[in-house]
């Protein structure tokens, strides 16, 4: 067996209140007995092909070396191919759908070397009814690769360029202001903003931040401790961005905003504070 | 160590909110320490024998050769004995309470081979109240039969006729209808029925599925990418039975339907529609 | 490797719906990639560092040997310091904030040993952003334990008497009466008391339990299976405490109650039953 894709690590929006993620792992110990399976989480919001794009883009560079398999795919298996993607020279394997699930952490940890579309039907399981790509073909080949398989023998080489790129919003820099999104509301009600410290460094220590019809004066702070009980502060969060933070309570519920929410930062003189 | 049960397999109601299947991996960690644990699932609803059987049943040709630990007992310890049944010639052995929860899945991998009541107090740990046979017998029974032991060292042999049948509903066919029950409910909405393809393939292409005072006219699909946006198909699911789904959205929430409602499905030319 | 710490336990309140637990296994996967890594769980309340100090107590006799690492920290990884407390003469290392999560379990193995300040930049992992205990510190740590390196090495030497103390509210004898405090419902919805039967034991069969304006009237029983249908008893639970438990049904949302409250437990006849 290969030392070198002998952890298998999944992201999915399975779940795990059924039985879904649980025959995921009985098949590669079926196949690969020795891979160790990592779940980075199965509770990406169905559907949420964005949502799951962040979430490897957050922990790709935490991810032990090995074989990463992500599945979320609205539109089903059906015309959707199921892509490989070498990484880091051949660190690691990145799997999923080709619908940009992949794209973000792919560029994060150097773009995308060897690639292939996992085509092979002798390595992938039949199924007693209508074919699932995780189950049948991501997880089967994630597996074979961990018992030495090479890359190019789990299916047809394709080129990085006609991968599906990803749809991360990028901050807008308008006048003064900083058009941001939120992108993450943790379990403790943390807001994480596309924006670090660096893009929002003009903007002064207090920070006007505006969405829908709310206008909310926040003080830029260097860490959660630095923000009074009850306030908001904008702090930089553990992953290097932006997020207002609130001590010991949720800030989203508060501010009442959820991700996707359009947020304008300004300094704090230049207009009305509610 | 016997490499023949070195994978265990667990499936309860325990939930993971506490730490409750933490235990149970410590307990098997402690007496055999090279297994691996799987988690099937601990989310089946609390006491719902019928669920987790059912679970079990889906899964039971994918889970890895080795033990299965199945949990699911409304009326608890007390007056119910463990049992261990041996399937597949050896190749597995599954554990759980007498009453029916292991029923379905030992039927469809061959039936019962070997059988005992888990009965040996000195492999059951003892209980600083209450005993939990979850937690006292049946992990540590699995742990020790992945340590080698042999299934006639960890209890009374029994008759495979003695043990509790499975209760689970099979479709009745009454002049051209087929009655069905709803399954499952997964994550994704889609509605399993206790039908396949073959049951209902003399209704035709279009059929007219009726549920308390509600009729609804379905096509049979033979895939959800068939079904148009904001329909719902009845088309074959990745278990290989017939589902009411629809395409990125929640049959279940649209129709108001839940596990165990029955269904009359019936050509759509012999009623009318609603 | 040492076998010695070669299991590593995780308890926190981060939650399993985002990908902070699996960047957990990540970590110690890529320092000690032969150490097993067991979820006690991640769902303890955010903050409630109450409750995840009587989950460790609850299962710390069940832990296999090795490390322990816990966290649940209201007030953030700034000001407070992480801790490694060895237990039962190096059998097993308990790491965490210093905020009295970890004393309950300590006590209950037998006391602190060797104690050291987890203050070592060059084990810890460099953030992106704001320092996190659990990811930075703690795992690091745990993973470096794991590998062989000793406990003087991860940090500089603390005394035992320097650590915070726990705060668990223990049941206070006020004339006839016991005032009790509700410590856990749990998935089932069994209310567990901080008395066991011998605290009780003087107030005779029948017991009423008073809350707020609530008076119950109920039976101390050996087992839930002495308690009829419909009705609530009061048993010995499978920790060897006292439990409101009721057959098949949620005592603690028939009785309204919940964590915190305190309950006075009384003889029968010494006052007016509702």
């Amino acid at each position: 067996m290969s030392r070198q894709y002998d952890t298998i690590t999944l992201l999915s929006d399975r779940g795990r209140v059924d039985e879904t993620v649980g025959v995921l792992h009985s098949i590669i110990r079926d196949v690969a007995g020795e891979a160790r399976v990592i779940d980075l989480s199965h509770d990406v919001a169905p559907h949420d092909v964005r949502s799951g794009a962040l979430m490897l883009a957050r922990s790709v560079s935490y991810i032990a070396p090995g074989v990463v398999v992500a599945s979320v795919d609205p539109d089903g298996s059906a015309g959707r191919r199921s892509i490989a993607v070498e990484v880091g020279a051949g660190v690691g394997v990145l799997m999923g759908p080709d619908n940009g699930l992949l794209a973000n952490a792919v560029a994060i940890v150097g773009g995308a070397g060897r690639c292939v579309e996992l085509d092979r039907p002798d390595i992938a399981l039949s199924s007693p009814g209508a074919s699932c790509a995780l189950r049948d073909v991501l997880v089967p080949a994630a597996a074979h690769l961990a018992t030495g398989v090479d890359l190019y023998d789990l299916g047809s080489p394709i080129e990085p360029t006609s991968l599906l790129p990803a749809l991360i919003a990028v901050p807008r820099l308008e006048h003064q202001q900083v058009i941001a999104e939120v992108m993450w509301v943790d379990r403790f009600g943390k807001v994480q903003l596309n924006v670090d410290l660096e893009t929002i460094a003009h903007l002064g220590a207090t920070i006007v931040a505006s969405f829908g019809a709310t206008h909310r004066t926040v003080a830029v702070a260097t860490d959660i401790t630095e923000v009074l009980d009850g306030h908001i502060g904008l702090v930089t969060d553990t992953h290097g961005l932006m997020s207002f933070a609130s001590p010991r309570r949720s800030a989203a519920a508060e501010l009442g905003i959820t991700v996707g929410a359009e947020i304008v930062l300004a300094p704090a003189l230049s207009q009305d504070t509610a």
